[in-house]
Formats: structure tokens, sequence, C-alpha cells
């Protein structure tokens, strides 16, 4: 059978570009005993996908050229070996950005879909939901009456972050790109405040922003982001501070450039006395040790989803071949919420 | 009573010189009740008092200009107005940088000099001892045939980070400036090696030799130089590594310089990424924090040192007036073994 997909088709230099992509047709094999053929419905496009587009070593192995770029979907079976999946079940799984795909029964976990939209599964409730739940409860420790500061607050993961945070009595403040991304944080997802770092000229001046907006110093800085903000916020940190680190979106298309904020060289050495004087704990994680913990989210904030105490924003584009440049406006802060592709 | 004393004569601009400080004569006030004065015999110089040098905030108050340097001190009992010290008793107390000081009498710790020469209560069994194994202890947490790395390896702290890591069974790896230092690390101390960070050239070079030296990589990097070795030895940790930070005395003179090494711009962002990639655990510690896990140090470690399972090094400077000198060789890395200035 033939199905659409985007490949590899080489590396970026820095900045992503439609270049790096190909669309073309391919056929999918016949199924063996135990697997199972989707339909994707809903593609999900996450930031960790810029890692993979690299050669050089990370957590997990690079895309190779001419490969199928990686990625979670919400599909719809539509032949199955498998005796645990039926035609029409709503499953999750790892079919890449493609139409179809052929995966075994057992790499594929359900989606109920009257627990919430199916594509919850890709977002609020899904990899980059449970990121932030995890990474705030297991390394943000926090703690009543404490101040979390959080970038990408509008985000798939931050608005996670803040939202379990200020329901843990958190005064929760978000950095974001834009004033309308900011006055979502605060008029729809109940942050405390959040700032514009599109309108701060540079680390100092988001600094002097957040010093007000955190009149008693930061407790916990929840790491998605890097760069300008890291930067503004670390000299804040309270004494025992927490710094969870999932991601550092500000400074995947680095490139040969490195820190670009005003204390430019100065930042490793800043952070490092900072993290020494205010006995910080900086923790980086990778959700995928942590999913046998994933029963347990599922369990806490489902409901909350279901009651809108934890709300979500999604930016759907259309159509598979959209897929590059909804990625690219990822990268750069251009989506509005949870990125996804609806493929089919 | 006339007594000398060293004074902070000014801040220091970039690196410590001469010229920041003055040795002069002052009087000692009478002793009040619960008092006692005492004759300095051994002063202990530490990297943490760069710090108290800037006006800047740090986690503990600055000296003040024309104020007493700030130091601990072994010193003997000359006259007491407190029950619990007598004449000739030894204690441990801030006497600062001079030759008679007055304390209260519960601010003081007794020395005994049955347990271990009496200036060991500045070094081995001291301050930078204590630090050395509750960092690796506590933050460190050392298994069994893991790799441990640190900087500064026959410095007061990093020759007890090394010595009691290898006794837990960690291959243990020292950084050291020349080959006299690294000879000593590997003959006396124990290390498995010991690389020469002077004949580095950069980074890349030390890190390298790292490599080769950590066949299995690197779980506990003890920080307390920072620089070129944190440069070297970061994308050389392995997944779940520690980082307890200490201090970073490559970085304390460091003025408007900012870091030196190869990366320059890209080394916070490297760092960064190494934590989240290799879920590293990055813990800074201020050992005054910890002084309720002080008599097990000493429970442990006294009779490692009498039995000779713990050794040490001193580097003796010969009068007050010699202190100022000193403190810069030991900045600069000049001094072999933990720093003293025999006062008295």
């Amino acid at each position: 059978m033939e199905y659409s997909r985007i490949v590899l088709a080489s590396r970026p230099e820095g900045q992503v570009s439609e270049n790096n992509f190909r669309l073309e047709q391919a056929s999918l094999p016949a199924l063996a005993e135990g697997e199972v053929l989707a339909r994707v419905l809903y593609l999900s496009l996450d930031p960790y996908m810029r890692g993979r587009m690299d050669a050089g070593k990370s957590y997990a192995a690079a895309v190779e050229i001419d490969d199928t770029m990686e990625g979670r979907a919400v599909a719809e079976v539509v032949e199955s070996r498998d005796p645990n999946h039926a035609p029409g079940d709503l499953v999750l799984g790892s079919f890449g950005w493609a139409s179809h795909g052929v995966q075994p029964g057992r790499a594929l976990m359900k989606v109920d879909p009257d627990v919430a939209p199916p594509s919850t599964a890709l977002g609020v409730l899904g990899m980059p939901g449970f990121t932030g739940w995890l990474g705030l409860s297991a390394f943000g420790r926090p703690q009543q009456g404490e101040t979390l500061v959080v970038g990408a607050a509008t985000g798939a993961v931050g608005s996670m972050v803040g939202q379990i945070a200020r329901a843990r009595g958190l005064r929760t403040v978000g950095v974001a790109g834009g004033p309308g991304k900011c006055e979502f944080a605060v008029q729809e997802l109940g942050f405390d405040a959040c700032l514009d770092h599109r309108a701060a000229p540079d680390a100092g001046a988001l600094r002097k922003q957040l010093a007000q907006a955190c009149p008693d110093g930061v407790d916990i800085y929840f790491e998605n982001v890097g760069d300008k903000t890291v930067e503004a916020v670390l000299p804040l940190m309270n004494v025992g501070g927490r710094i969870p680190i999932c991601g550092m979106i500000g400074w995947y298309d680095l490139g040969g450039l490195g820190a670009q904020g005003a204390e430019g060289r100065n930042l490793m050495p800043m952070a490092w006395r900072t993290i020494l004087v205010n006995r910080l704990t900086v923790r980086g994680f990778i959700i995928t040790d942590h999913y046998d913990r994933f029963p347990e989210f599922l369990a806490e904030v489902a409901p909350m989803v279901r009651d809108g105490r934890v709300t979500y924003r999604e930016d759907v584009a259309q159509g598979l071949k959209a897929a590059p440049q909804a990625f690219m406006n990822l990268l750069s802060g251009k989506n509005f919420g949870k990125q996804i592709v609806k493929v089919g």
C-alpha cells in the first residue's frame, strides 16, 4: 500500500529550513503477525525532534538521511494482526511524519476518546504534559507559597508546569513571546504574571521585570528554553532553589553562535557561581526514563482536564505537507499552544 | 595589649595584589566575662577568602575596608574569663589574619593535640577536609566501581575527595598544576591517575587526556576549580552523573574576562545540554550549612589520618606578614598542599 511520508533530506546547518525535508510516496510492508496498520490522524511536533536531525551524540539515535522523521501520532487502526487492537480503535504510536504506518501492536497505547479529545494524547495528557508534571513533581519539589518561573509558558510543557504549580499553591510567573501569549497565560492558564521576552531588549531588562514579578525571589525555575530567560532568572534564585531541565529550545538552533546574552562569556561562571552560592540543585531529565509514573500522572491530571482545572491550547496545522513549516514555527516560537498536524 | 593584624586596605580589581592588604599594629580590648584571649599559632588560608574581599553579594558578608581579614586559626589560650577554656589550651576560632585575638569562649572549638598535629584542625581534619568528605558523601553519592574526577587534587579539599573516593572503591583521577603535584597525587595520595592542566594547551587537549584516564566515563565530577577543567570534563560525564560544587578557584579572579576556554560563549549551552542529555545532578553547597555532620566526619576520618590511610600535605608560610603573598600563591595554584601560615 502506498502512503505519504516526510523524510530527513539533509541535516540543518544552524537554522532548520524547508530544504532539510522531503515529502514522498512510499510503500508499506505487508502486515506480519502481531502488527497493526493504522492511518495517522494527528501528528505531534515537539522541540526534541530538532536534536534528532543532528548527527551528534544525543540521548537517542539521530534520524538517518532519507529516513522518515520521527514522531508520535494518534492513529486509527485500519488492519490488525494483533488481537489487542481492532479496526477503528484509536492508538498512540511512533508512526513518524507519515500518513500511515505499520507498528507492532505491543508498541501502541490505546487512546480512549471518552476521556478527552484524542489529540490531547499528544499534548496536555501526553508526553509534553507528562514532562511538565513529572519534572515539577520529582525534581522541582514544589512547596506551597514558593515562587516558580517557567519559559514558553503557553507551550505544551510550560502551561502544564504553571497550572500544576498554581494548583499546589505556588506563585507562578511565566515568560512567553508576545503580548497575546502573555495575556493568554494570565487570563486562561492562571499564571500570576507573564513577561514578554520579546519586549525585553536583553537579559538584564528581562531580569528587572522578573524581579518585580517575583518579590520573594524564585524557588523553582523550570528550564525548557535556555538562552535569555535562564540568563535573566539565575541571579534571582533563592537559597535552596531547584532547576529541573527538560529542554532549551532557545539554544537548539545554536550552530556556532553560543550564548548570545549580554553576559556572553561570563554566563557559565555566573551560572556556576549562583549554583554554588545559593545551593541550587540543577537536574536534567529525559521523560522516557520515567514512564513508570505515567499512570499516576493520568490519574491526577485527566480529571483536571475534564473539569477544566487544567486547560490547554492547540495549534493545529492542516495536512502532512504543512509539517515542516509548522515545525520551524515551533522552533522560533511562532506557534501558540501545543503544535499538532492534522494529517488525515 | 598591642597585637599585629592584616587588614583589607582596598578591594581587588581583577587579581589580588599586595596593595590590597596592610599589616598594622592595634590594641586588643580588655576581656569581658565569657571571653578568651589567645595567641594565634596557625592561620588557615582558603580560597573562599577571595569572595570576602569583594563588595558584591555572596553567601557571607564582605570584609569591610580597614577591617581585619577573616580567617580561622589554631590558637593557644593566654587568658580566659570562660570556665571552659584555660591558659595553655589549644582552640580553633575565627581570629582572622592576626597575631592575637579575643573571642567569646563559646565560639571556640577545642583542639586535641593528641589526635593529630594541631595544624590539621585547619586542613585535613578541619573545614577543607570536611568539605571534601561531606560533598562527596552527601552529593556525590559514590558507588564502588564508578569513576571520580577532581581538580586541585593535591589541595586540602581535592586530596580528601580523592582519598575517600578511593577508599570507597572508585577509580580516582585528579587534575593538578605541574608534574610535581601530579606525581604526589598518584604516589602519595593514591590517585589512579593525575593530569597536569598546565601541560594541556586548552580544554580540548585536557579532555582527550581525561578521556584516556577515564575509559568508563566520569560518574562524579567534584567541582572546586571551574574554568578549563569543567569545560574539559563535562562532555565525559556518564548518564546519571553528579557534580557537587564547593568552589571554582579558577574563576575567582575573573574580573570582566569571563570563561577563557576554547568553547568560550558556547560553554553555558554545552553545560546545560550535557546536564539535560546525561541527566546530571549539579548541586552547590556551602559547608557551613552542614556542621551537624562534623562529628560523623571526625569519627570516620581522624582514625584514617592517624593510621596513614588518609595522608595530607601542608604548605607553611612563616610569619603573619607572609600571609598576603601566600594567599596570592594559593589563588594562582603556586602552593602545594593545604596553605597555612605559622604565625607565632
